[in-house]
């Protein structure tokens, strides 16, 4: 049986969601905690990766159980979350098609950014938010990143290893802000992000609403003259929806 | 110079506000700042303990400057939380009266206490709600708490430490209780609280609305037969005000 599963993720304790030598993953975390239950290696397989320090509020991921397993899906959920730490759960383990795949069938993303603006981080905030206490013209803001919304070429707010894709044309439906007191929130939704994207759109939005960067100045890196290097930091992105 | 100090805390690392010890406490935490600062050691008088675990969006604290001290208020505020770790901010420092004092002035706190009613607790709230799963009757809850306002002698409903002062009689002047998706927030106003009071009144509350225990069972103990004994855990409590 393929099981699908919605996963959060605090990811200040962790080293992204991508398995690598040294562990300390979120992948790597649940596909131990998988192969402790099925008693054998498992593959996780994610919609995306998130780096270092980004949350998930419902990354998905799909593995295929053990040939011989009888267990059900509330219990591969309840094993699951048996064993993995606090800081990350299974949300939802749902029977998946045999041919799905998280990743290659993902139709689009919803992120959010979150920004404190005001003088003081609050402690519940402390990687989970930028902090930003520079006045920021909240219409600058939304007019560079309306700019953003559409189908463009993304390749100068991608980082490198996201650049040397293929097809760096990506659309983007929509980018809301709201406020909620001092709490800022980007929210952005596209069929998907280049590596970095959102955190360079973040970036660049803000720096202009600080007055450290023109709005012309975006658009002419979003028409191809140069390279967007402003990245706002991973505390403040969480992946929140993955579309199928 | 006195100076009053609003504090906001995240309890999870801490051994609650009281110094003690060998220390990693709030206070101490505090105090060593302000001792870096001063080049001396200065006392630092809160207006209540939190137990560990416990957090404050604002604790009030107050201390006195060194006689030779020049330095304003903004630069008390911003060495402090040059000094402080980011789970610790000082969100206000202002001049208070000579004679001002943060504990014997509180006229009143406000406490809020969080209670997560979905099947999973979010990584982002891991020691920082209660996770209760059960069913629970929102009427049951409010008719519970509807009890405890007003003025009432209170021991039962206090831990031991608690119930050995002098007068245990305290006045709530309201609860609150509202939902948002699955998180429930309780919010207790009164003129003062007793040793886990607010934990055990939560306790309480909730016990009845999962059915456990009746509503006929705590009037009794609230009018002095029996002693309470289920104490909400201190990851969903939190410090929201000190009035004075």
């Amino acid at each position: 049986m393929r099981i699908r599963l919605a996963i959060a993720y605090d990811g200040a304790p962790f080293a992204g969601w991508q398995s690598q030598a040294g562990g300390n993953t979120v992948q790597d975390t649940v596909e131990s905690a998988l192969a402790r239950i099925a008693q054998s290696p498992v593959r996780l397989h994610g919609a995306g990766r998130t780096d270092a320090g980004v949350h998930a509020l419902a990354q998905v991921a799909h593995f295929d159980t053990p040939e011989d397993s009888r267990m059900g899906l509330v219990e591969w959920r309840r094993a699951l979350n048996g064993i993995l730490p606090p800081t990350v759960r299974v949300l939802r383990a749902a029977k998946a098609a045999a041919d799905f795949h998280a990743r290659f069938d993902a139709k689009g993303k919803v992120y959010s950014y979150d920004i404190w603006t005001g003088g003081v981080l609050p402690p519940h905030l402390f990687r989970r938010a930028w902090h930003m206490p520079q006045p920021l013209d909240p219409e600058a803001l939304r007019g560079t990143l309306r700019m953003f919304v559409g189908r463009h070429d993304f390749r100068p707010f991608a980082a490198n290893r996201g650049a040397h894709v293929a097809d760096t044309v990506r659309r983007i439906k929509g980018i809301r802000v709201a406020h909620s007191g001092q709490l800022l929130r980007l929210t952005f939704e596209g069929d998907g992000f280049l590596y970095k994207m959102v955190r360079m759109l973040a970036g660049a939005g803000v720096r202009v609403a600080i007055g450290r960067e023109s709005h012309a100045a975006i658009r002419e890196i979003l028409d191809g003259a140069g390279k967007w290097t402003h990245v706002a930091p991973a505390d403040g992105l969480y992946l929140v929806r993955v579309r199928y």
